[in-house]
């Protein structure tokens, strides 16, 4: 999986909401009602990474998510961080 | 819920394997084989933080887990922490 140039980065975020580059990762974050939405909402992305076989560096407290997705075997971010982060965002507006 | 002493934070670790206090919470983290097995034990925990009323800030990436507890409230840690701390250590001794 070919590591993504800054500027393949940046044209690739546009048609997302809310994500930002930096530290060769590509990163988000959420605020739902409480614990147990945000819970909810983990769980779906949970079962879609582990069917994309990729896997997000991600914390929470309470009803925050904090997501970071980048690609270990590239040491940057590929074409897989925005295929799921894609997910996510389907994942989110779906809830909404 | 009222905020434990260093002595008393101190005291109660030693009954629970592997955590440390520092920056007022408490801390470990676990490893798992791989991220099936280690979102199935934050499931089973994030019922029983549910149940508690009490959530932990944690962060996962693949197989690995890292967990903080302290209590918001009393800016620090109470028996809240402690509570729950035993039991994730009994959800995690189970699925041994």
């Amino acid at each position: 999986m070919k590591k993504l140039s800054d500027t393949e980065i940046d044209d690739q975020l546009k048609s997302l909401d809310g994500w930002t580059y930096a530290k060769g990762a590509i990163h988000t974050s959420f605020e739902f009602e409480n614990f147990k939405e945000a819970f909810t909402v983990m769980t779906r992305i949970a079962f879609e990474a582990e069917a994309q076989e990729h896997h997000p560096n991600w914390g929470n407290v309470y009803n925050q998510l904090e997501i970071s997705l980048s690609t270990h075997d590239a040491n940057g971010v590929t074409e897989k961080d925005f295929k799921l982060a894609r997910t996510i965002e389907e994942i989110i507006e779906s809830t909404n």
